[in-house]
C-alpha cells in the first residue's frame, strides 16, 4: 500500500546560540542551544520512480528547479532503502554535496527540494532537507518508521556530513525549541519557549558551518552553555535574543554586516541577533524594517516538520 | 512587561487506546497509548483583571459564552498564581467542575474557554482547556515558564482531577502522538505516527472518564499494552485504527451506537474506531460520510498546543 509519492514541509531554523557536543555515536552527538523555527522552510517531494532508467540513472535530484544534491539528504534516503542521485552527481553546489552518490541497491526515487531560504546562511536548510526527505521517503515507500526514528535518521545524516548538530531535532519540534540535551530523540532532550512571533531576516552571504564546527569549539561551547543557563532561568523571547547577542560576541562569531544590522535594530528599539552560523541577522516583529532594512518576513512555525498532502 | 491578555489554542485529542499507570506523583502518573490530535479544539483567552471587583468576585469564567468552570483549569491557573472563578462557582456543568474555587491569593484573571468539541465525549476538552489556560496565563501574567513546565502543570491538574491521563502531553505535541511512557515532560516519553489525514467524527453522548478510570483498569491496561506493542511495530494510521477496534472489544468499552457506526464504516470500506472515553466514533478520510452518517470533519493538527495572536 505504498503511496509512491509524498511531500513534506520542514521549517527553517535560526540558531540563536549553541554549544557543540561530540560523542562516539552520531545519534548522541549534537548541540545544546536555542533558536527559532520559521514558517519559511524547505519542501521536499519524493516519488518512487519504480525502476532504473534507460540511461542508467536511478532517480533524479533537484534543488529549486535545478540539478543538485545535498549529502545529508542522500544519507537519509539510503538509511530508508531509497537510492538515486547518480545522474545529479557533481551537479550540486549545495552544502555537504554528496561525495559518493549513486548507490543502486535501494528503491530508486526522484527527490525535489524547494527552499524558501538560502543555503549556507544559517537557516538549517540541509537539516530541513534531510528531515523532509526522510518523512517523504518513509511515506512514499511505506517504510513504517515512527516520527522519532525518522528524526534520528535525519539527525545522524546531518551530523555525519558535519553540516549541522541541532537543526534537525529543533525543526522536528517547531516553535522556539530549547535543546536542553544534545542528540536524537530518546537521547537528547528538548524544551521550548512558549511564544508566537513575527520574524524578519536579512542575509549578507554564506558562512561555512563545517569550517566553524571543524575548528576549536571550546570558547564557543563555554559561551553557549552560559547562554543556555540564562535562557532556562527566563525562557522568553527577549532573553533569547539578548543571550544570542552575548554569545556571538563571546564566541567571536559576529561578522561586520550582521553586527551593523543588529546595532541598527537596537538603535531603533528592536531586538535582533545573528543566525548561527550564517551571515544573517534576524529580528522580532518589525525590527529590521524599523531600522531601514528591506527584510524577508515570516513567523515562528508552531508545527515543526510534517507531511503535507 | 506583562501582556495582560493572551490566547492559546489546543487541539482536541481522540484516544484510540490506552493503558493507565498510577504513581505517587501526579507528574509520573499517566497513560501509555495513542490517538489523533484534531484541528477542532479549544481556545482559551486569559485576561489579567488587575484588581478584585466591587462585588467580591476575582475573575470571571466562561465556557462557550455561558458561566462555567473546569476543575483542571482552576488548578492549572492556581499553579501559576492566577485566581478567580468564585463568581462562577456552581454555574458550571463541565467535567471535573471546580469544587473549591475562589482562592483569592493570586492575581485575578478572566478566563473564557471556547470549544469546537463537546465536553465528556472523548475529545480531551478538559485537558485542552487546562493546557490552554496554562499557556495563556503564563503569557498574560508574564510567568516565565517554559513549554515543558506548562505542560507539566496542566498534566498534573488533569491527573489530580481524575479527568484524564494522557490527553495533555498528546495535545502539547500535536500530530498523531504515541505515548510510549506515561507522565509529564521529563518523565514520560512520546513518539508519533508521521501522517496527515482528514478525520470525521460523530458523537452520541457522554461517557464518564472518572467512572472508568476510577474502576478496575487491569483488563483495560492489558489490552492497551497489547495495542501499543502492535502499533510500535507498525506505526501507521490503519494499524492505529485496527488496534483501537481490538482494544475497545478486549477492554469491553464499546457502546452500541459506536459499534454500529464502526461496523457501518467498515462495511463501506473505511476505517473507524471509538474515541476513548466517549460515545464517539471517529474515522479516517470520508469514512463516516461514506457510511451515510452526517459527521463533523476536521484534520490531524500538525502543530499541537500554541499561543495565538
Amino acid at each position: 500500500m505504498s503511496r509512491e509519492r509524498a511531500t513534506a514541509f520542514v521549517p527553517g531554523h535560526v540558531t540563536a546560540f549553541f554549544s557543540a557536543h561530540s560523542a562516539e555515536r552520531p545519534a548522541a552527538t549534537g548541540s545544546r542551544g536555542a533558536g527559532l523555527t520559521l514558517t519559511d522552510g524547505v519542501t521536499v517531494r519524493v516519488s518512487a520512480t519504480g525502476t532504473s532508467r534507460g540511461d542508467g540513472s536511478v532517480g533524479a535530484r533537484e534543488i529549486d528547479g535545478g540539478p543538485g544534491t545535498i549529502g545529508a539528504v542522500e544519507d537519509a534516503l539510503a538509511a530508508l532503502g531509497a537510492a538515486g542521485g547518480a545522474d545529479a552527481a557533481g551537479g550540486g553546489d549545495a552544502a555537504g554535496s554528496a561525495d559518493a552518490p549513486g548507490e543502486t541497491d535501494g528503491v530508486p526515487v526522484d527527490v525535489a527540494v524547494e527552499s524558501d531560504l538560502p543555503i549556507g546562511a544559517g537557516f538549517g536548510v540541509s537539516g530541513a532537507a534531510a528531515l523532509g526527505a526522510a518523512l517523504a521517503a518513509n511515506d512514499a515507500l511505506d517504510r513504517c518508521r515512527s516520527e522519532n526514528e525518522l528524526v534520528r535518521i535525519a539527525h545522524e545524516a546531518e551530523v555525519g556530513r558535519g553540516t549541522g548538530l541541532g537543526d534537525v531535532v529543533a525543526q522536528a519540534r517547531g516553535g522556539v525549541p530549547i535543546r536542553v540535551e544534545p542528540g536524537a530523540p530518546g537521547i537528547g532532550e528538548l524544551d521550548g519557549i512558549p511564544a508566537a512571533a513575527r520574524v524578519e531576516y536579512v542575509t549578507f552571504g554564506e558562512l561555512s558551518t563545517e569550517a566553524v564546527l571543524g575548528g576549536d569549539t571550546a570558547a564557543l561551547t563555554a559561551a553557549g552553555e552560559d547562554a543556555l543557563d540564562r535562557l532556562r532561568a527566563d525562557p522568553r523571547l527577549p532573553t533569547l535574543l539578548d543571550a544570542a547577542r552575548e554569545f556571538a560576541r563571546e564566541a567571536d562569531l559576529l561578522v561586520p554586516e550582521v553586527a551593523e544590522a543588529v546595532d541598527a535594530v537596537d538603535a531603533a528599539g528592536g531586538e535582533a541577533a545573528m543566525a548561527m552560523l550564517g551571515r544573517t541577522a534576524f529580528a522580532l516583529g518589525t525590527g529590521l524594517s524599523d531600522a531601514g532594512y528591506d527584510p524577508e518576513a515570516c513567523r515562528v512555525d508552531a508545527a515543526g516538520a510534517r507531511l503535507v498532502e
